[in-house]
């Protein structure tokens, strides 16, 4: 039980402040009651629709005074239950903070409303010739992206949220506005504040601008497909290619089964294998030839065949077509089944034994269960399925990942790359970071004394 | 007036526990009460050598026992005063942490005690065919360099500390040890603790170890110099590179009257004009060649004249002499002078801007200063220097100082983009951060509430 309550006293301040944009209505609270993983949907007492940072200063005021639990609520695409309103409360619905506030070309930097999607901020900065490099996949916004620190393909080469957001600015529980870091590349002034609101889940208060880095379109790319004999193959290329100062842009590795799941669910014939795919990007041609030719190389010599390459973006759409259906050909596979995908990290030369006690793991236990790896980064997802009643099967899913967590921790690697913790991870992070918890909750206090934001993540 | 006191008691604990690793002698306090800043030495009331982490935890469990202040202290190369123990009590050397714990170069990272400092670190390294980039240019340690988030040549390629810090351990006022960050690549872990240590400089605990990043030494690597008219012009090449995506290694910019002060401390004749060092590095020749053809010319279209280009080692060494020399040209030039160096960081396209208004202001002033630029990254640093008792001269420089740091504010910059606030940039840094600095401080106190951590730094 919860010992937040939402008064009637509450719902009052709140509508004779926000009219219509403070609704109570049933199908509202349900969509903004669940997120994109399989948790049980719990409904917010109500939903508040925020135009302006205004309104996310006068809403942080009316609930902390109220003390009203508030989730932030953006895309809504996060993974891990972070959005689900486990206290009840409001959920902020930030989306229509969706404005481009300032495009610097000159120094390489936007300037966004916290509800900017990425896909949004790059269509607007083709015409500069500038991108922002992470690509989380789903059509997430900057403010939750930096909430979950959230990655993708392209962190191996451009780092994760964490390191493309210079400044930020947030509400804290109360409405007091606070400016974070600094639009300058590099600072050392002071603690590291907008640090931590990178991965704090909404936990600390409300992200409502981002001053984000940007990066010039390279003038000259290619990506490359190979397949190999096993999955730890392509990871231990990967490596290889890492430690050869390629730089890739992308380094993703699949396994035979989605490749499988991929030509029936397309009508396609990709040799059935783990897959890698490597992007490579360089200023001139003649940098690009240079990178290509040694990346074949050492492709060839760790055992990768079939190599590929392709050059225009229509070209590399088509050769991408695999890792990027991947999952919607896995989940049209098992039509009824709920999906479950683990987000395990290690450093980099524990990747292939990972890998290799993950598979040994399921194939024991007969586990049907498949492989998407940044392995550039160390990072792989294992996406688990089963009929959402089969309480046994779930069992066994739940006793591997357990496994994996364990093994990644005593690896010196984390339970999450980049989906977060929300819901689901607590008790993987009180297992990897045992002996800061009690710190991070004193912090957590140092913002939010009542404890009204997204309570029940994380912790 | 310190409302902390170091009581016979307090002494007689230390002693009994640290017995000849602990210090009151003159002498040795006196090298404790000084950094490379122009503040008045304060002496500390004892002096502690660390060679353990346990001896590390036993310090600041008696420390907090008995509210003692505890000042870090490791290669002690700081430059804004964070050594000098304002309120006296013990200066704790950890310049005896010393090991390299392990390296993994599969994994590109080491893990190393917080006093092994960079080029030790590097040395060790070599044999691997990896290197740690952060080059503060001193004989910094890395626990020192966390500490400050240092930077320095190589950051605008690979970053600052903080982006270079995978993982650390600390010891908190009391004695807790806590391990903080993942030595995975990246991490969604709940909140970056590891990240608030990175530039606290040392008021929240003592750093033990760190987890680094390591990168594969470049196979092939060149350096480039040319001269400009002016100080803006060459600025403008700079952000020209960067928006090419050349990815240089390397961008750094003094001006001419360091160049005629190298030509007098050396015997040299280098061309006496503003001058843009750049490197770039690939992976092969082929893209080493085209990188260097394509920002040769960028370079000459930005009036940039005399390009010589550099590949070995020596030769690479020799080219970059004049920037390597500069401030000890400098300090040759004006004998029995202190010096003062400012470190504002700008949005990359406010850099000329901002350097024509420092110049302006100095011209107006008539005061000699000259300027170092890590302009890739918008940084620079302004040297004054004037007689220590000039009293009249020093206001006229801090006047100068004080409106460089507003228009910084104004454009969006920090007072300091790497050197860390101390004593000398509190009140900068108020400018900066006055709506977090209470935030700052509640942090603070969530890891340190008896307030022995380097106390009267940063706040
Ligand atoms: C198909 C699919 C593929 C995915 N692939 C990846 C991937 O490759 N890499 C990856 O990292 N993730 C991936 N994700 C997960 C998801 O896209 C990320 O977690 C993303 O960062 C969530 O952003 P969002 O805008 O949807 O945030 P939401 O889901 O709306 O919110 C996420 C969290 O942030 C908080 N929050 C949101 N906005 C704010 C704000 N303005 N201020 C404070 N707190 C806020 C919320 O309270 C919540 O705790 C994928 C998801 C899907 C569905
Ligand atoms: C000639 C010269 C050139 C320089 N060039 C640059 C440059 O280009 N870029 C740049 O960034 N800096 C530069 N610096 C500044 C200096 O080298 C950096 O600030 C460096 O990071 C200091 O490291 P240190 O080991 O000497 O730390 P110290 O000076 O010993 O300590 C610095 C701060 O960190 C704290 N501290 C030290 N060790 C620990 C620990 N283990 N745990 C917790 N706190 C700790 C101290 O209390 C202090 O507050 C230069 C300095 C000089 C003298």
């Amino acid at each position: 039980m919860s010992h937040f309550q939402f008064t009637s006293q509450a719902q009052t301040a709140f509508q004779s402040r926000f009219a219509e944009q403070f609704t109570v209505a049933q199908a509202v609270r349900e969509q903004h009651g669940r997120d994109e993983s399989r948790e049980a949907p719990v409904l917010p007492d109500a939903v508040l629709f925020a135009h302006s940072e205004q309104d996310v200063i006068d809403a942080l005021r009316l609930a902390d005074e109220y003390r009203v639990p508030v989730v932030p609520w953006s895309a809504g695409s996060s993974l891990e239950g972070q959005l689900i309103p486990v206290h009840g409360g409001i959920s902020l619905d930030v989306s229509g903070l969706n404005r481009v506030l300032d495009v610097q070309p000159g120094s390489f930097q936007a300037t966004v409303q916290a509800g900017v999607t990425y896909p949004e901020l790059n269509r607007q900065l083709r015409r500069e010739g500038l991108f922002f490099p992470v690509d989380p996949g789903a059509e997430a916004s900057l403010g939750g992206m930096a909430s979950t620190n959230a990655s993708g393909t392209a962190a191996v080469r451009y780092g994760t949220t964490r390191d493309n957001v210079l400044a930020l600015r947030a509400v804290l529980p109360g409405g007091e506005v606070v400016n974070l870091g600094s639009r300058a590349r590099k600072t050392a002034a002071g603690y590291d504040l907008r640090g931590l609101f990178i991965g704090a889940e909404g936990t600390l208060g409300v992200i409502t601008e981002l001053t984000v880095r940007l990066y010039p379109l390279p003038g000259h790319v290619a990506a490359l497909r190979a397949s190999f004999r096993s999955i730890e193959e392509g990871a231990a290329c990967a490596a290889l290619l890492m430690g050869a100062a390629l730089q890739p842009e992308r380094l993703e590795l699949i396994d035979a089964g989605e490749i499988a799941a991929v030509n029936e669910y397309l009508g396609r014939d990709y040799t059935v294998a783990p897959t890698l795919w490597m992007e490579f990007a360089a200023a001139t041609e003649e940098a690009l030839a240079g990178t290509l030719a040694l990346a074949g190389e050492l492709c060839g010599e760790s055992g990768g065949t079939g190599l590929e390459a392709a050059y225009t973006e229509a070209e590399r759409a088509a050769l991408w077509e695999a890792r990027h259906k991947a999952y919607y050909a896995i989940t049209a596979q098992h039509p009824g089944h709920a999906f479950l995908t683990t987000d395990i990290c290690v450093p980099l030369q524990q990747l292939p034994g990972m890998v290799a006690y993950t598979t040994a793991l399921c194939r024991e236990a007969d586990v049907d269960a498949s492989l998407v790896g940044h392995v550039g980064d160390g990072n792989f997802h294992m996406t688990f399925h089963a009929a959402p009643d089969d309480a046994g099967r779930w069992q066994t899913i739940h006793g591997i990942y357990d496994r994996m967590v364990t093994r990644a921790l005593e690896c010196g690697g984390t339970c999450t790359g980049e989906h977060g913790v929300g819901l689901h991870k607590r008790g993987h992070l009180a297992r990897q970071h045992g002996d800061s918890l009690q710190l991070m909750r004193r912090v957590k206090a140092a913002f939010d004394p009542h404890g009204i934001m997204n309570p029940g993540k994380i912790f």
